[in-house]
């Protein structure tokens, strides 16, 4: 994939990997908004319709906007916001977003744009979910006091990251339990070796985890069963806003709750790039 | 082991935690010179020779000292030197510490005290290889830019850290190779899947690695070593100080290096103690 | 689960292993066509009116019959007809069997009876794949003439089989490559730390695997795909008749293949029964 | 390796394979003694003095002789005598053959000839402890009625092949425990996740085991605790004759014993036979 004219415009470190690595693969790269990323200087652009001049493709981050108005850039102090002449700078290229109905929800005349979502497919969300896993484990023993090792684990939920997560911790030595509402969900964890907690039928059983993950996104871990807890967990929860927890009755409760958002970025910038970049590549051919 | 009378003095995390755990079991516990840890302040004493009066056994820290004069007490603000007073008050109690030659180089009289030095046995050092080796793996996901599955990590060193990290490691699915010069130690981890290279016969092999830990506490990856290298590793060195790596140069080379101490305590800081703890009993009984 | 009035009629190793773990529940149990198993004499009985007297339950084995026209009792001199009389016999009570349709197919006024098919849920079909991959493994360890650990085995099909397969084959050092057609199959196989190798989209690649293990039961294996191989590999087909290998053709290019089926009744009875009773007792209670 | 003109003398099927890589490596190889193997006829030979002539090395089997007579040669109808006229023949060859002390126990004028005993090493030693642990997974899936997955497995001892069984046996699903004298061999299984059993204290413990598989070649299950076994294992001993259970006393409590030798010959002849042939090789060099 060589000498495609590629514009990045904003996003945080995965955008500036995602540059640096297009660059490493001879792509005539250009940036604006990554100004103060340790990106070569010669790839910065201070000016974005002379960027866009040069490029054929536009490459925004995800989610495209925090603020719901502008551009999110962490990199710059230049403000992009998300109008109309944005829109029409944009007008004749083809643009890669993640989360792209986020955008339009901002604006929707972006609609009429020529836009690709690197963030609506599998291979995205599944190569991201197994980059959260091991960000997870990373979290886990550099918080949990005691050591993962023989500890005891319920992760709730048995969807990309639960499965992924499930299988690096019991091989570094975990006991993991798996709590799901689905039937099948809870057989194939059986015959993956993990013990289950059925959703469906809990009776108070929340009593000897040292560790409890949440990966579902909405309310699990309610005021009743953090109650029922004998012995306080170490919680985490991966699951997208509002989470799965109950922070505020945690809190009371005096448990250590994390939610730990954007992992993939955080842990692992340069392989969080790459999953983007393949799947512009795809389209490009 | 409950009701035993002891004194836990100075000490960072891990004897805090100590400290907690011999209460939970219902041991007489009092401390000196931990009173900015979060331990309940009834069991913070404040004269060291009140403390001693109620206490049978006296658990010191390991080392026991840091600056060669005084005992290693980062949660407090009281200075305690291992001087003749000390080893009069210390007379006839028996006494728990770790490494304890470093305590006679200090003061040699401290011999004729009655001493247990728990880490000098095979269950501190392989419990505690096994933290490190934990430690080391939250390390690696957090500093390496791209992520542990797939990547290329050479260990360097085939003891105890190096069997169980190498181990670890390859569950999660890193590509291992090990750097060794005892042909049994090259043998074994052929046989546990891993890749080998053999430190009696190098020619310049350093090239392809995303990663390289070193275990070995004499340099190995000196001048020549680290300018071989075709590609830019994360490096971590887990050996004890000076280290396996030529730091110097290696900044030269602008290659990241970590060179990570005291890792249980930091990253397991309760299963730290508890390792301790279970020698003590051990010693009790 | 006691004191449930049980008839066990015919079968294969895996009912008398049934019969014997019910009897172990303290079941009243009696047994007819199993009369040169292991069993106890006092169990089984000879008549199969007088047995019929006796119980509220009957058990028949997966599948029913073989030929067509009579209960399968590989145990048994007796001939159990699938007709009329053995339907007047059958009918107040409630009857286990697996694969009921083949049963209408051969006399479909059984439709009429109670008729419970233990066969036909997820969990039977799941754990029994379990079992599959396990004594997979055994033949693959016995029959390959080199060793699992290094070698490249080729799996075809990801579903229930395949995914525990690759699972155990990997861990215990097999190098796994996957052959499928769904893209999510492939993708989750990639992130397992398989390689993968896409049924759309071949191109002569068949040509460096040791050991091909078929799971699909449609012709995946075909002349043009046999005669693609540089490299003879042992092959071994565990999808139900007909098969996915054209066995006709590998037997003409010298290539050894194993079409192994029944294999959780052969490598695993004990544990291929307790499938059986465990889903019974569900819908006893 | 090519080019060398080697003479392979009677065996089994490891040096069968063994002629038939080095054939494949392009040497000159000759055999005389395996005349019903599968081997192409012109590499057969039927007169030792002719085969002897065009040949500088000379490959013998392991053992060399079962009935301390004359050469082991089960795929030969000729009779090898150990005497002075095979002396003489072999006098100005290299000789390599496994556990040449028992050749010498035969006839020691042998001992003046060149001979290189290929088993006399780690490597030799360590990769078929690797080949029997892998036969005796293939064995236990087979035998035991029951699945692996999920079952409580002893292993007695913590050497080379209790080490590697344990490893493969645990990560396809079984629970192990080590049966071991050596605190360290303990403390080591200890950290690998492995249950542990310390032979040194007993205490009747020998109670809830599914499977027990033996490696020590010492009688470790005597009377005593084999009448202490509150269910019946299955017992698979993998130890050198005279093995370490009391096959009698066993036969007697109707426990299921089976002592399997010569696994990596049975269960994975050629990759036996590589091992051999990579020693052979570095002799050459």
């Amino acid at each position: 994939m060589e000498n495609n004219k590629i514009l990045v415009v904003g996003g945080d470190n995965r955008l500036a990997y995602l540059a640096e690595s297009l660059i490493a693969d001879k792509n005539e790269v250009t940036t604006f908004g990554l100004e103060k990323s340790n990106l070569d200087n010669k790839y910065k652009s201070n000016s974005l319709t002379q960027a866009l001049k040069k490029s054929d493709y536009v490459v925004l981050c995800i989610p495209v906007s925090r603020d719901n108005k502008t551009i999110y850039s962490p990199f710059s102090d230049t403000v992009i916001p998300i109008d109309q002449g944005l829109f029409d700078k944009l007008k004749n290229k083809i643009i890669f977003c993640g989360l792209k109905d986020k955008l339009f929800n901002i604006n929707s005349s972006f609609k009429k744009l020529n836009i690709i979502d690197y963030a609506a497919n599998e291979e995205f969300l599944l190569k991201n979910a197994a980059l959260t896993a091991e960000g997870a484990i990373s979290i886990l023993i550099k918080e949990y006091k005691n050591c993962l090792f023989n500890s005891n684990c319920l992760i709730s939920g048995y969807g990309r990251i639960g499965k992924i997560l499930a299988h690096k911790l019991s091989l570094i030595g975990a006991k993991v339990t798996i709590l799901a509402r689905n039937k099948e969900s809870l057989l194939w964890a059986e015959i993956m070796g993990y013990n289950t907690l059925d959703l469906n039928n809990l009776n108070n059983s929340f009593d000897n985890y040292d560790i409890i993950v949440n990966t579902v996104p909405y309310l699990i871990f309610d005021k009743k069963i953090l109650n029922s807890f004998k012995k306080k967990p170490y919680m985490l929860d991966l699951a997208s806003v509002p989470g799965g927890i109950d922070f505020k009755e945690a809190k009371k409760l005096d448990i250590c709750v994390n939610h730990a958002l954007g992992i993939p970025s955080e842990f692992s910038p340069k392989a969080a790039s790459d999953i983007i970049k393949n799947i512009i590549y795809k389209n490009l051919t």
